[in-house]
C-alpha cells in the first residue's frame, strides 16, 4: 500500500492495519517514509483519534525502535515509576522519587522538561549546583542500584522513535492528541522496564486538561494502554486548578521539596505525593490499609530517611548535596518584591496558568525548546483559595532578575488572584480542588472516587 | 507568529489572516516553511475548509508564484478558456478550442494528464503521431495569434506554486478538498490572461463529485472565486454517470474527436461542447439568442472549419495534420475484441468509473504520475442506458495490446453495464442524465437550469 493511501484511509475514518501503520512509523526512521508524510498522517490523527489496536500498534513501535531495560530480570526490590501530565508548582517527582527508594523500592525515572507554562523535573534537579541529568545508561542503572533511585532525562537510546515524532508535532500542530500523548508517554515507561507505574493526571486551569471530563478520558486512555501492554498502572487525576505547593520556579520548588523530604512541606504537595506512592504495587504491605502505609510513608518523611535519600542522590549524580541541609546554597534571585493584596475579600481563585505564565516570563521556564531557564527566579505564593485577607497583606514573594520582570510579574498576579468580597461558595470548582487534591482514581477495572 | 501557531490556529477553526497565510505559502518556496509543516497545514483545510477571504489569499498567492500572461492587453479577439473536472471518455476540449478558434476566439489552453480512472488533453493530444504539448510560452503565445488556439501542459513558468502544493497534496492524501481543487484550478486559469472561462463540473459515477449537491457546492466556489479575482466565469453542471461519447482511451478520443469537428459525433459530446461554448463571452453575438449561436456553431462543425483549425493546430505543434482527414493514421491496438449482452434485456446503467478503470488497465491511463500510457488501447461503448439489447449482440469494442488484458477488460465491463429484465424507469440518475447531459448552469448571480 502507497503511503498516501495510508494517510487517506485515516484521513477519512477507517481503522489502519497492525502491518501498515508499523511499516509507515518503521519507514520514517529508515527513510522510506517522508517527514511530510508523517505530519499529514498525525494532523489526520488529530481529527481522527486512533482505535484502541492502533494506538497499541504505535506504542510497540516507539518502544520497539530503542533499547529496552529491565528491572524484572533480577531479585531485587520493584522497580516503579510515576508520570505526571504537567502542572504548575508541581516538585512532587523531587519527593516522591526519595521516599520510595527510603521505604526500600527502585525508581528509575526518567523526567522531562518545562514547556509552556509547565514546569520540568529536570530543569529543578539542574538548579541544585552540579547536578547532571545526563547520565548514560549504564551509570543510570548503577545509581538505581546503589541509592535506590535516579534521575535523568530522555536518552536517545529508549524509544529513538518518539524523540523523532515528538519534535515533528512540536512545529506542526499535533501535539494535543490524547492518543499521541498516550504512545508518548506510554512507550518509555514500558521500555524502561519497570514493574508498576502511577500516573498523575491533571486536571484544571494549569493542566493540560482544563475539564474533568477530558482529564477521566486521558486517564482511562493512559491505563488501559499501560495495561494492555503488560505494565500494571494507577492513574489518580488530581487538581491543577491553583498551583501545587506555595514555590514556583526551579530553586525555590527544590526548597520547597526538601521542606517536604523532612515532612514540613505544604500540605497539598505532602496529600499528592504519599496518594500516589500508595498507588504503587509494593508500597502499601500485607497486612497494611493504605491509610496505615500512608503514615508508614510520613514517618519516612519526617524522620529525615527520605531527605538522606535525596542527599545520597544528588551526591551521585554530581550535585552539591549540601543544599538538603543547606538550601541557602541554591541559586538566589537578585531581587524580592512582595505582591499584597490590592483590597481587603476573600481569594476566589489562584490561577495557575496565570502563575506558570508569570514564572515563564520571569525566567523560569521557556517560550520555545532549547532556551536556556533561569533557575532562581520564580514566586512563592502564600494567598490559597477561601482564604479571607485584608489590603495590603503579603500574598506572594516576586524573585526576579530585575524591577521590569518583578513589575511584569505582579501584572501577571493581578490577573491570576480573584478577591472579591464575599466568601466563596464551597462548591466552586476552585474550592473543591483545595479542599480535596486527589479526585478521582483511575484502575484497569474503573474509575472510582480517591480513597 | 511561528510556523505551528499558524497550523494550530487552521487547526482549531479559525480564520488566518491574509499577511500569516500568504507569509507561510511564500515561505515554502523561499525555504523558510518545511514540507512537513505545509503537509500538516493542508490536511488541517482538509478537515476545516477555507474561509473565502483565505481561498482568495491562497490563490492570488499561486498566481504571484510566476509569470502571468495577459490577452486583454491588445485589440485581439477574446481570449477564452475552459476546464473540466474529469471525466470518462470527456474528448471536449479537443473540439471545443478549434471550435472557438473558428468562431472567431482566442483560446490559449493549458491542460492536464489522466490520473486515476478519467483521462487527460495532453495524453489524448499526444496520441497523435509529433504533437508536442510542451511549447515554452513565447510558442504557445504566438501560435494562439496564428491559429486561434493552442494547447500545452503547464509549465514551470505559470504558477509554480501550484506545482509544489499539488505534488506534495498527491502524496500525503490531500488532494479532495473542495478549497484547495478551487484555488489551484483558478490561479492557473487567472494566470492565463484570459477574459472569460467556463467550467464543466461534471457529476456522477465517473465524476471527482458523484452527488449533485457537491458539484453545485463546487460550480459555486469555483465560479465565485473567478469572480472575485476579476475572471468572468460560468460553470456547467454535466453528467458524468456514463461516459461521455462512446470512445475510451487516448488515440480512439482524437477520432471521435475529429468526427465531433466534423459534425458527426455523438450527440452527448456535441451537446456538451455546444453548451460550454456559448457560455463564452463574445461566442453568442448581439441580437443572436444562445440557441442561433448553438446552430451557427453546429455549422462551423458541419461546415469542415473546425476540422480544418485542427489540422492547423496539429501541424504548427509538430503533429500529423493528415489524421484530420486519415484517422487510421493514428496508432491503433493489435487486437479488437467485441464484448456481447450476456442476456437480453434492457440496459440500467453504464458506469463510468468502472469504464474507466478498464481503460487504465488496457495501458490508457496511469496508475501512479509520471508513468507512460499507451495511446492505441481503450473502449468502445455502443450501449447506451435505456436501450433495448438482446443477447450476444455487440455492446463495446475492446481495443488491446493483448489477449489477457482484453479479458481482464472485459471483466470491468460484466460490472459496468447493467442489464435487466424490465425497461428502467425514466426517473432513475442514470437515465435523466442521458437524456440531458448538461443540467446546471452557475454564474455569480446563481444556480438556474441549463436552457
Amino acid at each position: 500500500m502507497l503511503p498516501s493511501e495510508v494517510i487517506e484511509r485515516k484521513r477519512d475514518g477507517e481503522e489502519l492495519g497492525t502491518e501498515e501503520l508499523r511499516s509507515f512509523l518503521e519507514g520514517y526512521l529508515d527513510g522510506r517514509i517522508e517527514a511530510y508524510q508523517v505530519s499529514a498522517l498525525l494532523m489526520a490523527v488529530y481529527f481522527r483519534g486512533l482505535s484502541r489496536g492502533e494506538l497499541d500498534t504505535v506504542t510497540r513501535a516507539i518502544i520497539e525502535s530503542g533499547r529496552r531495560l529491565d528491572f524484572r530480570r533480577d531479585e531485587g526490590p520493584p522497580a516503579v515509576d510515576k508520570h505526571s501530565t504537567g502542572g504548575v508548582g508541581d516538585a512532587v517527582s523531587l519527593v516522591l522519587a526519595p521516599l520510595l527508594a527510603a521505604a526500600g523500592l527502585r525508581v528509575p525515572m526518567m523526567s522531562g522538561r518545562g514547556l509552556g507554562h509547565t514546569g520540568g523535573t529536570l530543569d529543578k534537579l539542574e538548579a541544585i549546583p552540579g547536578f547532571r541529568t545526563d547520565l548514560d545508561l549504564a551509570e543510570f542503572e548503577a545509581v538505581v542500584e546503589e541509592v535506590g533511585c535516579a534521575m535523568i532525562g530522555q536518552t536517545r537510546e529508549i524509544a529513538p522513535l518518539d524523540g523523532r515524532l515528538y519534535a515533528l508535532r512540536d512545529v506542526t500542530g499535533t501535539v494535543p492528541s490524547i492518543p499521541l500523548i498516550a504512545s508518548s508517554i506510554i512507550s518509555k515507561k514500558v521500555a524502561e522496564g519497570i514493574e508498576a507505574l502511577v500516573l498523575d493526571v491533571t486536571c484544571g486551569d494549569g493542566a493540560f486538561m482544563r475539564e474533568e471530563a477530558g482529564a477521566l478520558d486521558l486517564a482511562r486512555t493512559l491505563v488501559d494502554l499501560s495495561e494492555s501492554l503488560g505494565l500494571p498502572c494507577t492513574a489518580l487525576v488530581t487538581g491543577m486548578e491553583a498551583p501545587l505547593g506555595r514555590a514556583v520556579g526551579n530553586a525555590l520548588e527544590v526548597r520547597e521539596a526538601i521542606e517536604c523530604l523532612r515532612g514540613e512541606g505544604p500540605a497539598d504537595l505532602e496529600e499528592v505525593t504519599l496518594a500516589l506512592a500508595c498507588e504503587l504495587r509494593g508500597v502499601v504491605r500485607e497486612g497494611e490499609d493504605r491509610r496505615e502505609a500512608r503514615e508508614r510513608l510520613a514517618g519516612l518523611l519526617a524522620d529525615g530517611s527520605a531527605a538522606g535519600r535525596f542527599a545520597r542522590l544528588i551526591e551521585r549524580q554530581g550535585g552539591d548535596p549540601a543544599v538538603v541541609d543547606h538550601p541557602d546554597r541554591l541559586p538566589a534571585a537578585p531581587l524580592c518584591r512582595p505582591w499584597t493584596a490590592p483590597a481587603a475579600g476573600w481569594v476566589h481563585r489562584v490561577a495557575a496558568r496565570q502563575v506558570g505564565l508569570a514564572a515563564v516570563e520571569l525566567g523560569a521556564g521557556r517560550r520555545r525548546m532549547g532556551e536556556d531557564v533561569d533557575p532562581a527566579v520564580g514566586l512563592e505564593l502564600l494567598a490559597r483559595p477561601g482564604t479571607r485577607v485584608e489590603e495590603g497583606d503579603e500574598l506572594a514573594l516576586i524573585h526576579a532578575r530585575t524591577e521590569e520582570d518583578a513589575g511584569q510579574a505582579a501584572v501577571r498576579l493581578d490577573d491570576a488572584v480573584r478577591i472579591e468580597d464575599s466568601p466563596p461558595d464551597a462548591g466552586t470548582e476552585s474550592l473543591r480542588w483545595e479542599a480535596r487534591r486527589v479526585r478521582w482514581r483511575v484502575t484497569a477495572r474503573g474509575v472510582e472516587p480517591a480513597g
